[in-house]
């Protein structure tokens, strides 16, 4: 008995060592704790939440790039817009300038018909004046070096006091809107 | 030594015992692991990704509405842009072509000047069609009833035949372009 008992005590000795090896696990379990954490992280690597995460972030980064590029290419075509707005209504415009230097080309005869004509030339310098402050000027011609770009060479000719390439008469004005060539002057040539 | 052996026995068995107790402890483990498991799935609705992963969808809903709303408000820029681009070179040409009106209005003695004049009027058709094709319209007034929308009375008069209201003459011609008014007549009306 006093052996069981010793037995007991042992047992319960045991129990301490027990105890003890309980918070041995317990260590332990935390030992697999952390390593269940490692896990965790090394499975976070591969998480569904991590690819969806991901794909999500892609997306975002896709759609912000595509909406940047679309307000970059809208602020310059809106820009482009702006700057050539005026170009259709000045096309049409042009022909009836041209009719109006022809009419004002006249050399007037009466006092009346000379009057009439200061008045229209008022007129017409009042539309050149709304034309050149929405950035319209007229191609420079006589005396300049032919330039493809600008003018039309509707006419070569030979003609003494002009270098090669020189442009010795206009034929028709051409115009810019900014710089855009809306309608090339038509030119006589030097070659 | 024999109790020491059997003590060691004993220590087996309460080893056996303790196994019995570990296989216990893995038991609880194991709930402790499927209770990790629940807690790891209840965690998951507030998982840090899972909160991530909101975030990300969010910034992504909002910058695809943000787009969408500027590729709409762009378009709407755009159309308005294009569709009254004329206005602000037309706003210009109108002084000149009052002032075109005023001289044609003359009435020429000599035949020099009706000439001149024919040769004007033709000019100023063409400028005229020019403006009409960009979307000009001349707004009606003699005879309509007066609209602060599209007329502005400058006289008020007590005209014999003319109803309340009612547009009695035109002083200045108003212009639109398409919808937008862009100069208002200048009217007589009969109050």
């Amino acid at each position: 008995m006093p052996e069981q008992n010793k037995n007991e005590a042992e047992e319960k000795q045991e129990h301490g060592t027990e105890e003890v090896v309980e918070d041995n696990h317990s260590e332990e379990h935390m030992d697999e704790q952390s390593e269940n954490v490692q896990e965790e992280q090394e499975a976070e690597v591969v998480h569904p939440l991590e690819v969806e995460l991901k794909e999500a972030n892609d997306r975002l980064a896709r759609t912000k790039a595509d909406y940047d590029n679309f307000r970059r290419r809208t602020k310059e075509e809106r820009e482009a817009q702006l700057k050539y707005k005026s170009q259709t209504l000045i096309e049409k415009l042009l022909p009836a300038l041209d009719n109006f230097e022809r009419a004002l080309a006249v050399e007037p005869q009466s006092d009346e018909a000379k009057q009439l004509l200061q008045g229209m030339e008022m007129v017409y310098r009042q539309i050149e004046d709304a034309l050149q402050n929405e950035g319209v000027t007229v191609i420079p011609t006589e005396g300049e070096t032919f330039d493809p770009h600008l003018h039309q060479a509707v006419m070569q000719v030979e003609e003494e006091g002009y270098e090669r390439n020189q442009i010795v008469a206009e034929l028709q004005k051409g115009y810019q809107l900014k710089d855009r060539v809306i309608r090339h002057s038509m030119v006589k040539v030097n070659s």
